[in-house]
C-alpha cells in the first residue's frame, strides 16, 4: 500500500544498477518496482541472478524479490508503466552507445520518462545534462523536447560523467557570482569503480596507476561547456568558455574521484578568501527544497593542508557533497584547488535520483 | 688490492644512504669504504647496525664489514680521507636543514668533496644543482666556490629535488633545440619512498591519496629556473622562465613519481612529431663519454596509449631514464606529456653517482 | 540537561581514543564528557589539539570543546568524578605496560571504574577479560576484585585483543553446545589500523605483506584460555584447552581482521549444517537486553563462496558483528572456516563500549 | 648461427606465455622460435599481436618477429620440428581442461615433447609432475609413457600448480632427511598474478582480500601426494602422507605466494636448529650440475622475525629460489614457517624451463 512512486532500473545487474538498488532501499519518494537487465537474466528473481554477483556493502532492499525483465523488450515496461508498477526509468544500461541510444528513446517514446546515465545522449541537442545544483532550469527544455519528438509523457535527461562532478560545482558557484573563467587546467586521479564490474585489473593496480582512461579526457573537456550553456530555439548552445584541458589518471582507490585544478579568472578575480567564502555558503534549489538525497552543503571546504582525501572525504554529505581543499593562488594561473566527489553516490546513481527528485519538484515526474 | 676510488656515504642507514650501497655494491669506478650515520650508530658494524632495518631488495654489498662512524665528527672523515679510505663523500643526511648545511660547508673545508642529496644547499648561489644530462657546465663554478670559500680541495654539488626529475630533461631538450617554454602546469602523482622510512603511514595509502606534500610544490616551481639558469660573477642567476605552477599528490605506488605536464611555448612552437623526435635522439655528455650509471637513451619514449606506468618503467635504462607518454596537444597551451622516473634511482642515489661521475669526468673529483 | 552518563576517555588523542568518540557521538547512553591525554595535549581545547591529526571518516560530536586534561593527573578524574562529569573512564592508554598497569589502578584506587582496550592489566588474575557475548558472568568478579584491592566504587575490566575477536565468539557458540574443541590452528591476516597511527609504513604495505606481528600470536594463543575459564577464590582459571597456534599476518588492508581457522573437536562433533545453524541462531545477553552497541546478530554466516571480505563486511551489524563463511571440514582436523570482524570497532572500541553497557547492566556503573 | 634448441611455445600471448619469453630471452640453451597462440593472433607478428597487450617489465627479447601460429593446428609445428625450429614445445595453453588435454596429446604423438604448465595432465597416471630438486627422478617414466602410448619422440610432462612451491621443496628437504611429515596445515596468501590477466578485479583487491579461490585448496592438498610419490608398473602411485588442509586466499600482491605452515613429523622430530641447517645446506641435482635456471640456493634461511615478504623476497635466486622464515616450534603440532616463492617465475614459467633444463640433461630432449 505504498505511496512512493514505482521506478524502474534499466541495467540493474550493474554497478551502477546496484548502486541505485542500494540507495533507493529506504528512499521516502521512490521505490523500485521494474528491473531489467540483459537477456540472460531475464525471468528470474533478482535476488537470483545476483547471487554471487552483488558488489556493495549496503544490500539491495526489498528488491530481491521482483523479476528481471529484458531490457530490450519496451512493451515490457510500456504494460508496467500503466499498470501504475513503472512511473520512469532511470537508465544505467551498458551496451553500444548506438544501441542505448535508440533504446532510450523507445522507452520515452513509449510514454516512460528516462533518467539517464548513460552517455549515450549526452550530446543530442534538447537533451539536457543536468547537475541538480547548476543547471535545474535545463530542465524546462523539457516540452520543447517532446514537442519536437511527437512524445507524449515520455522524455530524456541524462546527467555529466563523473569525472567532472568534483569541480564542476565549485565552478559554478564561482560563475554565478560574476566571475568568468577564461581557462582551466585539471588533472583527475579516479577510483577504480568508474569502470565498472570487473573493469580495471588488479594486475595494473598494485603498485601502479595508469595515465589514461578511453574518452574521459575529451569528456571533461565538452560537457562542462553544455552544462553552462544556454537554451536557445528548443536547443541547447554551448558556453563559449572556459577552454578545458583535462588529464585523467587511474589509481588505486576503490570509490572518490579527486580533481587537481587550476583556473584564470577574467578580469574580475575574486580574493583567495572570497572564493572560500563564496563555496561555504554556496547553496542551490535542492538545499533550499531539501531533496530527499540533496546534500546540507554542496559544497564543503576543508582547511586542513592535506584534504579532501578519497577514502576519508567521499562520505561527506551522503557521499553527495563536493568536498575542496588547498585553495590557493596559481602560479601560472589565477586560482588553484583540489576537488573530490563520490563517482557511483554522486557521479552516478546519486546524481540520477537527485535529478529525478528535481524533475518531481518541477511537475515532470 | 682495489683501483676503484673510496667513497664515503653520510647518512648511510637511511633509506637514500641504502639506496647508494645497493647502487655501488658493484660500481666500476667508486666503492663505498667510509659509513658515516647519527652517534647511535658510530662505532657498529654495517651489518649489526642494519640489522632489521635494511629495507630493499638488493643487498648492501661488500659494505657489510664497514664500521660505522658519527657523520658530525668531521675529523674521522679527514682522517681517512688523508690515508686514502674516503676521496669524496655523497651526503644523504637527514637532519635539520640549518644542521646539513653547516656540516657539509665542514666537510668541504676539511677538504673533502661533498656530492649532496640533500636541499640545504640548493640555493646557496655559489653551490650547483646538478642534472648530468642538463646543466653538466654548471659543475664548473666550482673553482670560484672554492676559491670564495677558501677551500682548497673540497666543494659541494647538490642535484634538485627528486620530484621534478621526470620533465626536467625533457623540458631541456626543448629548450636546447630553440624552443622557449612560457608556462609549464604540473601535477605529481609520486611515491611513497620519497618521504623516506617510514615516511608516509599506510593507514593515509590504502584506498587513498593525499594531496599534499610539504614544501614539494615550492620546490617544483624554483628549482627548474637555477638549474637552467647562468653563472655570473661566480654565482648563479635563475633562468627567467618558464613560470610553473605544480600540485604534488602522495599515492600509493612503492617507487617512481609520474608527472601530468600541460606547458605553454614561445612564439615557436614544435609539432608533436618534433617533440617526440627531439626526445627520442635526446642524448648528452654522459651518454657520449658513456658513464657507467647514465642511462643509453636519457628520455624513452613510449607510444601506447596507456604508458608510462610506475612499476612497468621505473626500471627503464637501469632505473636511471625518463619514460615519455601520451605526447598529444594541450587545449588550454600548446603540450601535454605524462613523465615518468625512478625517485630513488634517478632521483636520489643514483642521480648523485652519475653527478660524481660527471665531477671525475671534469676533473673535480 | 542531558540524563547522559558522563564518561571519561584516557588516551583520547589515538586511534582508538578518536574511534571512542566517534562511536559515542550519538550513543543513547553515554556521553564523552571528559577527555584526557599525554601532558602536551593537557590545557587545551579537544577540536585544537587534533587539528590535523583527526584521523576518522566521522566526526568527534560534541565533543570538540571539551578541554584535555593530563592523563597522568588522576586528581583531575577524581574531581570531575566528584563534580558529576566522569563516572568512568575508557582506557585507550598508549604508554609503556608497565605505566598503564599502575596508572589504572590509580583510577581505580580513586573511585572511578576503568574499562580498559589496554593489554596491561589482561593477564591480572582478579581482572576479567570480557566479550560481552562470550563471558558476561566474568564481570562478576568485581566485588571480589574491589574487596581484595581495598577499593570502593573503583575497578578494572579489560576486553581481550583484537586479533581473537574474529573466531572466539564463533568458538564460544560451539562450547556452549556442549562441543569440545581441543585444538585449534588459526591464520589471521590483520588490517593496518590495528597498528594504531602512524603504525605501518605505507612502504611495507604496497604490493606486500609483513608475516609478524610482535606479541600477536602469543596473545591470541592464551587469551582465549582465559575468556573460555572460571572463577576461584576470586581470581580467574584458565580453560585448560584448546591448545592454539596461530600465524599473525599484517595485510594491506585499512580496518577489518580475517582469520582462516581449523579446528579439531572433542569425541562429539557437529555435522557442518548444525554448525551453521548454531552460529546462526546464536544471541546472548547483549542481543536479549538490546544493548545499544550490540549488533542484532553477533555472526553472520554468509554462503557465498568468496565471504567474508573486509571491505565488504567489516561494518556488518553496526561494524560489531563476526562475519563467518567458507564453513567446510578440514582434511586434517574436523572443521574449517573463515572469520571476520572490525578491529577498531569490534576490537577496540565498539567492543569496550558494549562492555560498558554490560557493566552498566549487570548494575556495576 | 645459433646453437641454442629452438622451442615453441603455446600460449604466447598470455601471462605465463609472456613470462617464458621473457625469461628465454637470453637463455643460454633454448631460444624461443615458435609461437603459437588462438586463431585470432594467428598469421600476425608477435609485436603485432601484442602492442597494447604486453604487461612484464622485462621485454621479449628477439621473439619480436616471429609469426604467431594457430595453437590448433598441430600441423604447423610439427613441420616446423621437421625444419629444425621446434625441438619442443613448452604449453602455456588457456583453454577448458579437456581441450588441452586432447591438444596436449596431439603434440606428442605429432613427435613434440611438451613440457606444460597447465593443470590438464597433472593426474594423468604416467606423466610426471617435476619440481627439478625434488622428483627428478619421476621423468624417468618417459620411456614407458612413450611405450604405451605408442609416441616415438613426443611426451608429455607438466609440472604442479604455483601454489604449493613456496613450501613443498622445504617438507622434501626433510622427508630426504628421514623426517616423516604426517600432517600439514597450510594457509597461502596469493598473488593476483596467479589468476593471469585481466584476473582479479581491483575492485575486490583495495583495502580487501579474498578468502577463497576457486579449485586452488584442492589442488594443494593432492599434488604433494604424487610429487612425493612413487612409480610402479609405469604408473604414479601417490605417498600416503602427509594429509594436508590448505586454506587459499587472495591478497593484494603482484607477484610472490606466500604460505603459513604448520606441519606434524613422524616419530623422529628434529629440532629448529637441525630444521634451519637442513634447508640452508638443501642442494639438489639442478645446484649439482648448475643448471642455468637453477638458483643456488634453492632454499633460503631469512633469520629476520618479519620475513619472509613478496616485494622483498619474491625476486631471491633470480625469482627461482623459495625463502623461508619465522621456522619455529608449532603449538599445536610441532613445526611453523612462512615460506614464499614468486609464482610466475619458480611457480610457472621459470620453473617449466628449469624442468626443460633437466630433461636435456637427462638426455630426454
Amino acid at each position: 500500500m505504498s505511496k512512493k512512486i514505482p521506478v524502474g532500473i534499466l541495467g540493474a545487474t550493474g554497478m551502477v544498477g546496484q548502486m541505485y538498488l542500494s540507495l533507493l532501499a529506504d528512499h521516502p519518494w521512490f521505490e523500485a518496482a521494474y528491473l531489467a537487465a540483459s537477456p540472460r537474466s531475464a525471468g528470474k528473481k533478482y535476488r537470483d541472478v545476483m547471487a554471487g554477483r552483488w558488489r556493495l556493502e549496503g544490500g539491495w532492499g526489498p528488491a530481491g524479490d521482483l523479476l528481471v525483465e529484458d531490457a530490450n523488450d519496451v512493451s515490457k515496461a510500456a504494460a508496467a508503466n500503466k499498470e501504475g508498477r513503472c512511473a520512469f526509468v532511470f537508465s544505467a544500461l551498458e551496451m553500444e552507445k548506438d544501441e542505448i541510444r535508440t533504446l532510450e528513446e523507445k522507452y520515452a517514446a513509449a510514454g516512460i520518462p528516462v533518467v539517464s546515465n548513460a552517455s549515450a545522449h549526452r550530446w543530442t541537442a534538447d537533451v539536457p545534462m543536468l547537475i541538480a545544483e547548476v543547471n535545474p532550469h535545463h530542465a524546462d527544455i523539457i516540452p520543447a523536447q517532446r514537442k519536437s519528438r511527437g512524445w507524449d509523457k515520455g522524455f530524456i535527461v541524462v546527467k555529466p560523467n563523473c569525472s567532472i562532478q568534483s569541480y564542476t560545482t565549485p565552478l559554478w558557484a564561482l560563475l554565478q557570482r560574476g566571475y568568468e573563467i577564461k581557462r582551466l587546467l585539471v588533472t583527475t586521479m579516479q577510483a577504480v569503480s568508474g569502470a565498472g564490474y570487473p573493469g580495471v585489473p588488479s594486475w595494473d593496480m598494485i603498485d601502479n596507476l595508469v595515465p589514461y582512461i578511453g574518452g574521459e579526457e575529451e569528456k571533461s573537456e565538452q560537457e562542462p561547456l553544455k552544462i553552462f550553456g544556454t537554451i536557445k530555439d528548443g536547443l541547447f548552445v554551448n558556453a563559449p568558455e572556459p577552454a578545458v584541458s583535462a588529464h585523467c589518471n587511474r589509481v588505486p582507490v576503490s570509490d572518490g574521484h579527486t580533481a587537481c585544478v587550476s583556473l584564470e579568472f577574467g578580469v574580475k578575480k575574486p580574493s583567495i578568501e572570497e572564493v572560500k567564502q563564496i563555496w561555504t555558503t554556496f547553496s542551490a534549489l535542492p538545499q533550499k527544497e531539501q531533496f530527499p538525497m540533496a546534500p546540507p552543503r554542496p559544497i564543503i571546504v576543508r582547511e586542513e593542508n592535506d584534504r579532501p582525501q578519497p577514502r576519508k572525504d567521499r562520505n561527506a554529505g551522503k557521499a553527495m557533497a563536493v568536498s575542496v581543499g588547498r585553495i590557493r593562488p596559481c602560479n601560472v594561473f589565477d586560482l588553484r584547488f583540489v576537488g573530490l566527489s563520490h563517482n557511483t553516490a554522486r557521479g552516478a546513481a546519486g546524481g540520477g535520483i537527485l535529478n529525478a527528485e528535481l524533475l518531481k519538484f518541477k511537475g515532470y515526474l
